[in-house]
C-alpha cells in the first residue's frame, strides 16, 4: 500500500534513516516527567499572576477600582487595560499582525468594554495563588450590562445588538451605510457559475451548520515572564511559536522584540490554539510593575471561556454535475463566527472548499461575523474543515443521484498539476489522484456493510504553508551533531529534523541531538502551524547541515593540501575525489570533529530563510459507521485515511498526524460543541461536559501514506499535519447519512440530533 | 598619558564605541539580583547533593559502607569512587586533559586513598540539606592513616613519605630509580649561562619562597546536573568555561560531551579557580542514580579545603649584569607545590621568569612537587607570579648595586619584537619599552618619599593565550542585533563584545544585546582564561558580524538588482557603490531587518575558530609603601600600574582588570596564605582567618593604559587581565625592601615577618 515512488534526485541519503521509524528523541523526558512544560519554570523570586474576567457577555466598564486589591498584603502589582499601550481601532484585514493589534491587544486585556463572558479586564500578581485570588475579589468593577449576540443567526439578524458600535462591513462596494456585525466579506469566482449550473444534469443545494469546538489540547496556557529594564527580559512560553509570542508580547507591552528572549517550553498540544497570546503580555506587564518574575497559568475553565475555539458556521453549497460525474459548477456561501474580534478563517473556507476539484465554474463568497463570544483561533486547517464538511456532503448526494462510486466521482474531478483554483492560484503538484486510487484499492473498501451501517467517503484540501524557519548545526568534539531549530516541536519534529540531519551528513541517527532553541540562539522562525515545519524547517536544517559539510570538506582539503573542490562528502566522511582517490584515507566526521581545535576550529552554521515550494495537503478517506436507531448513537467501525506525504520522513509520525486528525474530526462530527445559555455564558467549560472522543470511542484508524515527492524539498516532503482533519467531518457525516438514510447537515451529530432526524424526517439521499 | 597611537588600518569603526565607556549590559541584573548564579537554578523535582570529605591528610580507605546512608528516608542516591569509570594511572605531562584524567577524576572522587584533608570520597543526594548532611554522618569509612607531607621542603626531603607510591620524576635522563615526590622536571636554556655570569660586573643570587594562596572568588562552586538517558542531560554551571566543564563531566562519568547541554550561569569570580570540575561529575552521577536533578554547592570551608589554591614555591634566582645595566646572565631554579596531583604551573614559571628581558644567556629549571594538600589550580597568570616576585627582587638589588634607576635598568634590557625567549620562542610584538617609558613619565614617580617609606618598581610578563572561541550573531526584526559567544563573562566581556559588534556594524551600542550561550547554541569555546577572551572571542564576534554584513549586503543587492560587490556597508547601512551612487537610497540595518521575512529571510551567522595572533601581556608598575617599624605593618601609599592593552575596547574594564590584579597581588604579597597544622589540616579556611585586602587597605590604584595595537586583531586588542598580577608581588616586595632596608624574599610580608626581618637582620640592599 505504501507507494515509494521517490524521485531518485530527491534523496541524497544512502542507507538513510528517512522513511524509517527510529525512537523519538523527546520520548524519555516526556515519559519520565523531565520534560518542562509552560508551568514548569520557576525563576528565583517568582510570584503568581491571575486574571479577573468579565461575568457578563457584553458590558461597558464604567470604572475599575483596584485600590483594595493593591493594598492587600502579598499583592505586588495590579494591571488593567490602562497599563497597556493603546492601538488604533482599525478593522482592517487580518493579513498582518500589526493591523490587528487593537483587536489582539483588547482581547488580552479589555479597554472600555468587555465583549464576552470570561474577557480579561484586570490582573494581579501576588506572592501565591490564594493571595492572588483574594485580590481579584477585591477589584471593584462597575459594569453597564449591554445586550449580546451569540450565534451567527443572532448576529446577522436585522436590528441585532452591535458588538462593536458603528462597525461597517469591509470589502463591499459601495460601502454600506448601516452598521453590521459582519466585519468582512470575501468573494471570488472562476468561469461562469450560471452557465455551469445550466450545463449540469443534476444540481444539489443544501444548507449546513456547525457549532464552535475547542482544540482540546491537554496543557492549559502557561508562561513565565521576567521584565528587565536593560533589554534582557525573558519569556518562557508553551506555544506554537515563541518568536511570535515574543513579537506580540513586545508589541502589546510597548517593548522591542529584541529586548525579550523567549524560550520555548514543551507544548502539551496546540492544534492552532497556541498561536495567539493571552497571558504573556499580562505576565510581562505584571513583572514590569512588580519587578519580579511572574508565572501565569490558566485553569481548564479559563481555557474554554477565554481562548479561541474554531468558528461555528452557516454554509450553503450548490453543486451541478453531469451524469458522467463531471462537476460543472460549484458555489459556496459561508458565514463564520469570529467571536468578539475579527479573524475567522472564512477566506480559507472559500479558498479550500473546492480546492481538490477541477471545476470550470466556481463561485465563493464568505463573511466574517462578530458575536459576544471568545475570539476564535486557528484549529487544524482552520476554515477548511467546515467548508469541506458542506461540499463533501453535497458531493455525496450527487454521487447517489448519478449512481456513481463516490471515489470515482472525486477521481473524475481531481485536481492535477496546473489546475486553476479560486484565489488566482494554480495547482503546483500532483498527488490527489494517487491517494484516491490508493484509497479505492484498499481491501476494506469492498467489505460488505450490515444493517444500520453506512460507508462515507470524503476528500479534503488544505493549502499548507511555508514561511520562515531558522536552524543551527553544531558539531561537538565527540562527533555528535546538535541541530536546533526555531519551530516548537508539536508533532515530533525533533525526530524528523534529526533524521534529515543524519541523512544529510550520512551519520548515525543516534549521533544527532535535535533541539528547539530560544529566540536569541537560532534564526527567526514563524509559527509551528500550517503543516509547514517538516517542509520549511526541514529545509533550514538541511541548509545548516550543508554549510557545515562545506566546512568539513574545506578542513579535509586543508589537511590533505588539496583544493576543497577535490573533496567529496560521502557517508559521513570526506573523501578525496577522482584524481586523488587512494592518496588519502577518508576523514570521518568524528575524526574531523575530534581534531577540530587543533586543525583550525570547530564546525557550526546558522541558516534562516523564507522558504518556498511547499505543496498542498490532500486527503481522501472512508469510514464505516453503525447508528443505533433506538438511541441515535453512532459507532465508528472502521476508518481508513489516505494522504500524500510527498515523502514520509518518519512514517509513524505521519500516521500519527493522520490518526490524530481523524480523531479530532470524529469528535467535531459526533459530539463536541459549545453550549451557551441565554445569558451568553458557556455552560460546558470542562472535560466532563465538553465531550471529546476517548480511546474506547474509536476503532483502529488505518493510515495509508502515499508518496509523490515534492521536488522543492531535499527529501521530497509535503506537509501532512492537517489534511485528514479537513475531510474527517464530511467523511463521518456521509457515513451517518448513508447509515440513517437521512442527510446530516448539522454538527455535532450527537445521539439526540441523529435520533431527531430519524424520527422526524423521511428517507433522503 | 593615554597613548592612542592606533594603527589606522586596525580600526574599522567610525564614530565608534571602541575606546569609550558605555554602561555595562550585565549591570542591572547584577544590581537588582535578577542575575542567575550557579546556585540560582532549580529545575522541578530537584534534590540536594553533599560531599563526604576526608578527615585525614593522607589515608588508605580500607572500606566504605554506605548502606545506612542509603537506608535513611529521603536519601535518593549515594556514590563513591566505585561508581565512576576508572582511568589509567598515567603520570604523564599535563598538556592534554585526557592524559590527566586519572588525576582529575581521583581528585573529584577518591579511589582507594585520600590524599588531603577535605578530599571527596563519597556523596549523597537527598530531599533536602539536613537529610543529606545526616546521611553523610551515616557513611562508615575505615581509614588506615598514613604519614603526610605538606610543604615543599617536607616533600623533597630524603626519605619523605611518598604521596603516590613508587612515583618517579619525569623528564630526567637517565630516569631515576628512586621514587620521589617530584613528579616532573623541565629545563631550558639560551646561550652559555656560565659565560654570561663571567661577563658580569655584579652577580646577585637570592632564595625566595611563598605559601599557597586562594583566588578568593566570592561565589562558592555550585552546579545543577540533570541526567537523562536519552542524550539530553543538562548541566548548569558557574565556571570559567561551560564547554570544558561539560567535557570533563562527560569524561569522568562515562558520557559523551554531545549528550550534555551545559548552560553557563553568571560567575561570581574565578581568577583561574573555576577552570576545573569538582562537583559537576558528582552531581551528574547522583542525578543518574537518583533519576532527579541534583544541585550541589560548596560551603566556603569546602572551597578553601578542597579547591585549588595557587602553588607555594621555593625559588633560587641568580642574575649577572654589567655596570651599564646590561644583564648578561639569568638563572632560575624553582619548585612549585602541586598538592595531591601533578599540575603546578612550574613550566609557566620557567617560561615567564625572564620573559620581559632580552638576556643573551639564560637557564631555567623547574620541578613539580606533590604533597598532601588540595590540588592546585590556576590563579591569574598561573606560575608567572611567583617567579616574577623572585626575579624582580634580584633585579632590584642589581639596580641598587650599580646605582641605576630601576625603570632604566628594565628599559636597558627590554624585549622588543624579535627577541629570543626560553621555550624556543620569539617576541612577536613591541609594547614593553612603551609602558616602561610611560611609567617613568608618570609625575608620581618623582615624588619624594618620607621616612620608613619605599618605592618599589617591577615589571611582569605573561604569555597570554588565544585558543578556540565561538560566536553567533542574529538580527531581530526590530534591528536589535543579538551577539552571543562561548566564553563565560567574568571581566565584562559582554560589554566589549557588544561594542565590537556595534562598531563592526556601525550601529548604536544600545541596539546590541550581548549574551553567553549554552553548549548547544554556540560553537565551541575554550575556557575564559589566559587573558584570551577579548582577543579570541572578540575575533569570533567580529567574524560572525562580518558574515551577517555580507548577508545584508547581498540582500540589498537583490533588492536593488545589482551585484553584491556593488554594495558597500558603511555606518550601519548598505550603500550602492561607486557606479550606482545616487541611484538607490541606502538601506539601513533596521530597514533590512524589518523586511527580512518578506525579502528572503532573516539574518544570522555562527562563527568558530582556533584563533592565532595573540600578543603577550606586559606590565610595569611602581608602588610606594610605608612600613611601621614598631609593628611591621605595611601601608600602601600609592600604586601606579601600566599595561599595553593593544587597544582598550572599554578602558574602564581594562583599568578594572589592572586594579583588580594589583589588589590580588597586594593581598598575596602582604597577608594571604594557607596555614597548616601538624596534622595536615588547613587552619584558616574562612574569610575571618584568611586575610584578603579590603577597600580600606588600599590606596587609589592608578592605571595607565598604553596602546600599541596588535595587528592580528580587528581592533588591535592584546589581553590585559593578568599581566599586572604578575609583577604586583615583586613591586610590593621591592617597596617594602627599600622601606625597611631589608630584602624581603618570603611571602606573605605580614607584620610578624616584616618585624622579624627588621629586628633580626642588618640593613640590606
Amino acid at each position: 500500500m505504501l507507494m515509494n515512488e521517490i524521485n531518485p534526485d530527491i534523496s541524497p541519503a544512502r542507507n538513510g534513516y528517512v522513511g524509517t521509524r527510529p525512537v523519538r528523541p523527546d520520548g524519555v523526558p516526556k515519559v519520565t516527567g523531565a520534560a518542562r512544560y509552560g508551568a514548569d519554570y520557576a525563576p528565583p523570586g517568582m510570584i503568581v499572576g491571575k486574571v479577573l474576567r468579565s461575568p457578563h457577555a457584553h458590558a461597558r466598564i464604567r470604572s475599575i477600582d483596584t485600590s483594595k486589591a493593591e493594598a492587600l498584603p502579598g499583592v505586588h502589582a495590579v494591571v488593567t487595560g490602562a497599563d497597556f499601550p493603546d492601538f488604533p481601532d482599525a478593522f482592517a484585514g487580518p493579513e498582518r499582525i500589526e493591523k490587528n493589534m487593537f483587536h489582539e491587544s483588547s482581547n488580552v486585556m479589555a479597554r472600555g468594554k468587555v465583549f464576552y463572558h470570561g474577557h480579561a479586564l484586570a490582573a494581579v500578581a501576588a506572592r501565591d495563588d490564594a493571595t492572588a485570588k483574594a485580590a481579584l475579589k477585591l477589584i471593584e468593577v462597575d459594569y453597564e450590562v449591554l445586550p449580546h449576540v451569540i450565534t451567527i443567526d443572532e448576529a446577522i439578524a436585522p436590528g441585532a445588538p452591535q458588538v462593536h458600535d458603528g462597525m461597517i462591513t469591509r470589502n463591499v462596494t459601495p460601502a454600506p451605510t448601516t452598521p453590521s456585525n459582519i466585519t468582512r466579506r470575501w468573494e471570488d469566482s472562476i468561469g461562469d457559475i450560471e452557465a455551469g449550473f445550466a450545463e449540469a444534469d443534476e444540481v444539489v443545494e443544501l444548507n449546513f451548520d456547525s457549532v464552535p469546538v475547542h482544540q482540546g489540547y491537554i496543557e492549559p496556557h502557561a508562561c513565565v515572564a521576567e521584565y528587565e529594564e536593560d533589554g534582557s527580559s525573558q519569556l518562557w512560553v508553551s506555544s506554537q511559536g515563541h518568536f511570535t509570542m515574543r513579537d506580540l508580547t513586545a508589541k502589546m507591552t510597548g517593548m522591542s522584540p529584541g529586548d525579550i528572549k523567549a524560550t520555548p517550553a514543551e507544548i502539551g498540544g496546540g492544534f492552532g490554539g497556541k498561536t495567539k497570546v493571552y497571558l504573556e503580555p499580562v505576565a510581562m506587564m505584571l513583572s514590569k510593575k512588580s519587578g519580579l518574575p511572574v508565572k501565569m497559568t490558566m485553569t481548564r475553565e479559563e481555557v474554554f471561556r477565554a481562548t479561541g475555539p474554531a468558528s461555528d458556521s452557516k454554509i450553503r453549497v450548490k453543486v451541478g454535475a453531469k451524469r458522467d460525474g463531471t462537476i460543472t459548477a460549484g458555489e459556496i456561501e459561508l458565514y463564520y463566527n469570529s467571536g468578539a474580534y475579527p479573524g475567522a478563517p472564512f477566506i480559507n473556507g472559500c479558498l479550500c472548499a473546492f480546492g481538490q476539484y477541477d471545476i470550470a465554474n466556481q463561485h465563493a463568497v464568505g463573511y466574517d461575523v462578530l458575536s459576544n463570544r471568545a475570539m476564535t483561533a486557528a484549529y487544524r486547517a482552520p476554515g477548511s474543515t467546515q467548508a469541506c464538511f458542506a461540499v463533501e456532503g453535497v458531493l455525496d448526494v450527487i454521487a447517489r443521484k448519478i449512481d456513481m462510486d463516490p471515489i470515482d466521482l472525486r477521481l473524475k474531478n481531481a485536481i492535477v498539476e496546473g489546475t486553476r483554483q479560486l484565489g488566482d492560484r494554480t495547482v503546483s503538484h500532483n498527488g490527489f489522484r494517487e491517494i484516491l486510487e490508493a484509497l479505492k484499492a484498499h481491501p476494506d473498501y469492498e467489505k460488505p456493510l450490515g444493517p444500520n451501517q453506512g460507508r462515507g467517503v470524503a476528500a479534503g484540501y488544505w493549502h499548507n504553508m511555508s514561511g520562515h524557519s531558522g536552524a543551527t548545526c553544531l558539531v561537538n568534539s565527540d562527533g555528535i551533531v546538535t541541530v536546533a531549530n526555531s519551530s516548537p516541536d508539536i508533532g515530533g519534529s525533533r525526530a524528523s529534523m534529526a533524521m534529515m540531519a543524519a541523512d544529510t551528513f550520512g551519520i548515525a541517527y543516534d549521533d544527532v541531538r535535535s533541539e528547539i532553541h530560544d529566540t536569541a540562539s537560532v534564526p527567526y522562525g514563524d509559527l509551528t502551524g500550517g503543516s509547514r515545519v517538516t517542509f520549511a524547517t526541514g529545509k533550514a536544517i538541511v541548509g545548516a547541515c550543508s554549510e557545515v559539510i562545506e566546512q568539513l570538506k574545506t578542513r579535509a582539503a586543508e589537511i590533505w593540501g588539496v583544493d576543497p573542490d577535490a573533496v567529496d562528502w560521502v557517508d559521513g566522511a570526506a573523501h578525496p575525489s577522482s584524481t586523488n582517490v587512494g592518496k588519502f584515507e577518508p576523514l570521518t566526521l568524528k575524526e574531523l570533529a575530534a581534531d577540530a581545535s587543533a586543525t583550525g576550529g570547530h564546525f557550526g552554521a546558522s541558516y534562516g530563510k523564507t522558504m518556498s515550494g511547499h505543496a498542498p495537503g490532500l486527503s481522501a478517506m472512508f469510514c464505516d459507521v453503525e447508528v443505533d436507531p433506538d438511541t441515535g448513537a453512532t459507532k465508528i467501525l472502521n476508518f481508513v485515511s489516505c494522504q500524500d506525504a510527498g515523502r514520509a520522513i518518519h512514517p509513524a509520525y505521519v500516521e500519527g498526524q493522520m490518526q490524530g486528525a481523524c480523531v479530532q474530526g470524529i469528535g467535531w462530527a459526533l459530539n463536541e460543541g459549545y453550549v451557551y445559555g441565554k445569558d451568553g455564558v458557556l455552560q460546558n467549560s470542562g472535560w466532563l461536559d465538553y465531550r471529546m472522543p476517548v480511546a474506547s470511542d474509536l476503532p483502529m484508524l488505518q493510515s495509508v501514506i502515499v508518496e509523490v515527492p515534492n521536488p522543492y524539498h531535499p527529501f521530497g516532503v509535503k506537509g501532512v499535519a492537517e489534511a485528514s482533519m479537513v475531510s474527517a467531518l464530511g467523511c463521518v457525516a456521509n457515513a451517518v447519512s448513508r447509515a440513517t438514510k437521512r442527510r446530516m447537515t448539522s454538527l455535532p451529530m450527537n445521539p439526540q440530533t441523529v435520533l431527531k432526524a430519524i424520527d422526524t424526517r423521511g428517507e433522503e439521499l
